[in-house]
């Protein structure tokens, strides 16, 4: 059986490389996923990673990574979509926010690049969820 | 413009929540992504974590985030899948390994589950990178 000591290091550190600025202030207002989302936000990247941003243009998706801050990390089942009528579920079979690692993927549309600020459509975080990565879309 | 410090919290802690066994030994031999690889693997989850994996069965795709252990967080820019040919691109903008937080994303197909013991197809990480996180696939 593996256990934590076999693991060299167990912990890491993700830093935020930058931020999403949108209208959504709660979670109860903000889409459970990208799929449903119409809304669109500000995707401010930190300034010292202009350069890593160097191929993403208006009109792409991408993938987005962001980190969970409100989320709890300590429930490992839930009701898939907070729907008390479905049976409890692990939360790594399901796409809920609430997990060990709060990390949620989206995919969002590039509508507009001004330097080092993306206005991307399908945004389904709130306001001031921190951005740890961004990736082509495979 | 944003600093890092209107990031309350920028820096984050992420353990891992399990543990890639496989033949790939390095990073040559190991295929760029998931979509072309016919490797399999068994991804062992920590056993505290075994009731998270509720409802993942056997004939599933379920999307795999992992932890690069091995790659450097300090370039910004490469020739996509190192074909010196291509120019430089940033890697935001590519699926390189290399990113100022190293973490892939791949999608493995579920062959069998033994307990908190997967074996997966479609593997694109080298024996002993960590597991963070597990995701039903949209």
């Amino acid at each position: 059986m593996t256990s934590d000591e076999d693991i060299p290091t167990s912990h890491f550190d993700v830093k935020a490389i930058g931020l999403m600025h949108c209208e959504l202030k709660t979670r109860e207002a903000t889409p459970k996923n990208y799929t449903e989302s119409l809304f669109t936000g500000r995707l401010e990247i930190l300034p010292q990673y202009r350069q890593a941003l160097l191929g993403i243009e208006e009109g792409q998706t991408i993938v987005a990574l962001f980190w969970l801050h409100e989320a709890r990390r300590d429930i490992l089942q839930v009701h898939p979509r907070g729907d008390t009528s479905r049976p409890l579920t692990g939360v790594f079979a399901t796409r809920s926010p609430v997990r060990p690692n709060p990390i949620a993927i989206s995919e969002l549309t590039v509508l507009k690049r001004e330097d080092t600020v993306l206005t991307v459509l399908g945004v389904d975080v709130i306001d001031g969820t921190p951005l740890i990565d961004l990736k082509k879309k495979v």
